[in-house]
């Protein structure tokens, strides 16, 4: 017989560090460091809505805190702890063990332990929440209302893999076993950007990760900074796996593909060779994809499809130009994520 | 049109207080005071599981919050503020107003301002997780493990209304209006005991809040201290509203009923004064209903029968015993809760 108390012990309990009182009491307790304050992001995945429900478990466990830890990368926050809601139809043990491997594997890489939980049987579905906490010096976080006209826009590692994997184990495109290998560890397993996060402070003056699409997510930075942007679609890191899609298909998986975990930030132009040390240091590659413009550069000019980023925008909101590789700004670009697209 | 970021900014956006930063970035930031350190807790509750279907919207958005904040009540922790998650079968805008109104209205009693979050949509159940923060100055929480020999045992408010409002509810009892709206504001309205955990720091030894049954919950501070307790079921402070519950109902009800959300904690019984004192200033009622011993007092002259607490417990865990009106020990205890019971 085992409790649900004991399932806790087994596969969740891990020694926590000192001064961090783990799984166990009312609480978990974590000290901060002086002149720090504490950065902290949640995320709630679902069966079927997040993931397939056949999926590896050893890479669920590792993609619901990287989704969190790449939150932590985007405001150049250091990690603390975490603490983990699991929601599971059944009590079945193999699956836990897989789980909690890949969870605990990827925070004991970036230095995240799990301190606390809850447990619980679900009806149907397997719900998955993690929340986790970061520390950042006063002031020194990204954010996302820093960009400024003038500034280059970058994108860290590659783009589009993840969103053709998802596609392909979707039934939404033609089986294709190779392209599928070539691109699943992309969707199962992000690599959340938390050394570039930390080597950014003080040069980037923006930063989001790309969840939803780099067009919707740079959207909000746009929205937040009150400018806009102007990006260069062939300037755009397509991942290697991606060669020999047609054009739309590979233009959707760039430019709108979700999942991706890299970073999109703004940095002056004059700190580029500062950026690119960064990213040396980081062991990170960026790519320059484009810059930041005053607000609304050519408002009147431009046709309402090329507005994009955050769906909801009212009227006179910030304009986002994509260009192609012939200098001509692209009139319909792909949708962002909506997670209520029918409402 | 509405999107999920129209949703989030509609219902969950509030004016963050100055040092926050809210809804609408990575990730949520907050200072941390000097020499404190960071108390976190989160809870996943699930429809059907947790909550009835059918339960008022606003009423749910409260208690959301509340069993988090009694975890850090139980912490003796100052609450800073909190995360949610939400997993949305359907787009219900008077049912998301409804429970936007009922969390915010809990937390700004508490000083607990919704920091961030992430809201989804789900495919069947309706999932709502919650992350809170405290502060509480390093080495003043109040633990599971610090219960001595000699301490009483206190409970705060009244036990057993929330069970027996569950089981009518649930169909378990047979219909009895008016002992349902006697008891039913303890289920679906529980006030976390936040100032009482403040006013216990210095006097109490340890506490724990009442989820899943005095009995239960009390066995985790047994557990975690290495003590044992005798508790006085005469001296149990049973809502008045379950007088004339057959003696099996009443018994489980006040010694096993969950969802209680008040706090049993210990104390020297050279404080009681102090105990009464920290109750009267936090405007809660405490009751002194046992006492801790040395582990394992009487360990061969009880029956296993008499063991309760954790239901894992291996051989020579620590002893509870219950004693009834006559000074005689229960031979059967009500059972604590178990996510799953059939494991």
């Amino acid at each position: 017989m085992a409790s649900e108390f004991d399932l806790i012990a087994r596969y969740f309990t891990r020694t926590a560090p000192t001064g961090l009182l783990g799984v166990g009491d009312d609480c978990a307790l974590f000290p901060v460091p002086p002149g720090e304050q504490v950065a902290t992001s949640t995320d709630l995945l679902l069966e079927g809505r997040h993931f397939f429900p056949d999926v590896d478990p050893k890479s669920l466990g590792h993609k619901a805190l990287a989704v969190n830890l790449s939150d932590l990368a985007a405001m150049g926050a250091r990690p603390i702890g975490c603490v983990l809601g699991l929601a599971l139809p059944r009590l079945d043990e193999p699956w836990l063990a897989a789980f909690a491997d890949g969870f605990h594997a990827l925070a004991a890489v970036h230095g995240c332990p799990l301190i606390g939980g809850d447990t619980t049987r679900s009806a149907h579905d397997l719900a998955i929440s993690v929340t986790v906490f970061g520390a950042v010096p006063a002031n020194a976080a990204l954010r996302r209302d820093g960009a400024r006209a003038g500034d280059d826009i970058w994108v860290s590692g590659e783009l589009g893999a993840a969103d053709v994997a998802y596609r392909l184990l979707d039934g939404q495109y033609p089986a294709d076993p190779e392209r599928l290998a070539a691109t699943r560890g992309a969707l199962e397993w992000p690599e959340p950007q938390v050394p570039l996060g930390l080597a950014l402070r003080g040069i980037a003056h923006a930063a989001i990760d790309i969840s939803d699409g780099l067009l919707q997510d740079l959207g909000h930075i746009l929205a937040a900074s009150r400018v806009g942007a102007v990006l260069h679609e062939d300037r755009m890191p397509a991942a290697a796996a991606l060669a020999g899609l047609p054009a739309q298909a590979l233009r959707r998986a760039v430019l709108g593909g979700g999942d991706v975990y890299q970073l999109c930030f703004t940095a002056p132009a004059g700190r580029r060779d500062a950026v690119l040390a960064a990213a040396r240091s980081a062991g990170a590659r960026v790519t320059r994809v484009g810059g930041i413009v005053a607000r609304e550069p050519a408002q009147d000019a431009m046709p309402a499809a090329t507005r994009a980023g955050d769906t909801s925008a009212p009227a006179g909101a910030p304009r986002l130009v994509v260009l192609d590789a012939t200098g001509q700004p692209l009139t319909q670009l792909p949708a962002g994520f909506d997670h209520f697209p029918g409402a």
